[in-house]
């Protein structure tokens, strides 16, 4: 059914037309998407996607880079805030090493798609090689159409990525660094001012980028990945989830390489970091959430799913015609 | 545990301090108030309480007054949203004829608290006898801490009660009628200057009132038997889920009669209805959610509800300590 089929099919239900508001919008945008209106055959899950940062070493953020290897590890023993909120509302969840520093950790459940070991630091010359950037977009599409669920939620876990990922969406949106630097994890006044500079150095190695260009250039392999992913899930039926600044940076390059993949997209939430506010605004993205998170993990997409699985429903309703209920009376 | 010390709980877990916003403020409340930090033992509950109002013989609504009755067969027969989405998550729902027009439905599972066939009119005189708005708080209160649930979503239906809840909030608070009236449930520009025209008349017939006084004069029966339940549910120790503009107005009279009962509500969401944004600034209450919903029945109150559980699933999480994680570097 297409979408005006769909909200038609709303407009019939006991409700005055159009009152559950952006509700709605979402029913209709996940029934087109996957084709299904009814709720229990949402299938939703999370993938965590994690790598390391070559740009870490100029200390752009507050925590230190064996972080990003040590979180995977609580992920896979389910002590992260992603695994908590998952696991109370029932979403399995995957995570990929898409090249975190050192050697893939040879744990249980973890799936390997490494790139590396880490990015490059992108302030002295190319993140990663062409190759790469083509073989993370090439991964992260398999994976995303591989996925066996409908609801495809996806976040991400790298020291140092809200850098890769302010030059990122700097390269493809033209928004200046200023406007979309943040603390990341919680970097103070001074590494603000360090981070941005920082910034502006790596940036100013090359012009506006294409965007397979812009991935090689500025990096993130769980970025790249991500994205990728985001476009083999939109090409497969599946709704994309898109999580916090991280995230919308991915889908902003996903849309760079695959404008249809928009269409799968949902904005969980407006992130707590700075730049998010204006990528957002560049996507014409209007986030369904605001809690004043900036954790990433994907927390912000998982908080999504029930709402998602509420408007679903709401095509279970019955009309005014099965209900007996009166309609509107005239207007005065 | 008190606020402090849980949230002093939270800063030990595996994410940047702070980092999950309003969700983890949501967090300290809901376990400072039911004393539970595991989300299995919070158990949600939708009470939507029903009633008619005099005031709809005046035209102020889009839907003729039969529609509350019908309404309430509805919920019973789970065609309405607020079944298709309490279903849904997994929350039982109840139904209370606080007194709908003409004699009481008997249909199974609808809870009798009648206190008359509707109020009367009140742009021509109170809607209640004091003795009645005395009796709507009492029972509401047993009510409220007779629940078993600890997370009391409250929802409403009753034609007519926009402008029933314009009245009374801007009989406690000294907002102004133009600031308070809207849509309801949808009627067009000529009905909107009508409706305000009849509110500022039946506002007119009083000054300002004490918070029993302002039920009885302006009323609304499931209005004040809300009011009643948010302070019976807040005294024993559960949250109160406030939904949107006519139980923010019913939050506003319980918190007016009892200013304890504060502590124990979280707002939900932020309606469309124009009202409820000056009211919400007038409690001090930031609400969760903002869906540009306006359909009442607890729809809002029911989303939040999966929300409240992942907030309290954080005190799940591993702290550093316990993953094994570093810790934040020195700042630049």
């Amino acid at each position: 059914m297409n979408s005006r089929n769909l909200q038609h099919l709303l407009d019939q239900k006991t409700k005055p037309i159009g009152s559950l508001g952006h509700l709605e919008e979402l029913a209709v945008r996940v029934a087109t998407v996957t084709g299904e209106t009814r709720p229990e055959r949402l299938r939703p899950s999370l993938t965590i996607f994690a790598a390391d940062h070559g740009i870490a070493e100029e200390g752009v953020s507050a925590f230190p880079q064996e972080v990003t290897g040590q979180m995977v590890s609580n992920f896979l023993t389910k002590g992260a805030a992603a695994n908590a909120i998952a696991g109370e509302l029932g979403i399995p969840v995957s995570v990929v090493d898409c090249g975190v520093k050192g050697v893939l950790v040879n744990e249980d459940g973890l799936i390997d798609m490494r790139l590396g070991p880490g990015t490059s630091n992108s302030t002295q010359g190319p993140a990663m090689t062409q190759e790469i950037a083509a073989s993370a977009i090439s991964r992260g599409r398999s994976y995303g159409q591989s996925l066996t669920t409908n609801i495809a939620c996806f976040g991400e876990m790298g020291i140092a990525n809200t850098s890769s990922a302010t030059l990122l969406a700097h390269k493809l949106s033209g928004i200046l660094i200023a406007d979309l630097v943040g603390r990341g994890t919680g970097v103070d006044d001074a590494g603000l001012t360090h981070k941005q500079s920082v910034l502006e150095g790596a940036a100013a190695r090359t012009g506006m980028l294409e965007p397979m260009d812009a991935l090689a250039e500025v990096g993130g392999f769980e970025i790249g990945i991500m994205a990728g992913a985001m476009i083999g899930a939109a090409a497969s039926k599946k709704v994309v989830v898109v999580d916090g600044f991280i995230a919308t940076a991915a889908s902003a390059l996903a849309r760079a390489i695959d404008p249809d993949s928009e269409a799968s997209m949902v904005y969980a939430h407006q992130s707590a970091e700075h730049g998010h506010t204006a990528l957002l605004e560049w996507l014409e993205a209007k986030p369904l959430l605001d809690l004043q998170m900036r954790l990433g993990e994907g927390t912000g997409a998982l908080l999504v799913v029930p709402i998602i699985r509420a408007s679903v429903s709401l095509f279970g309703m019955a009309s005014f015609a099965d209900a007996g209920v009166s309609g509107r009376s005239n207007d005065t």
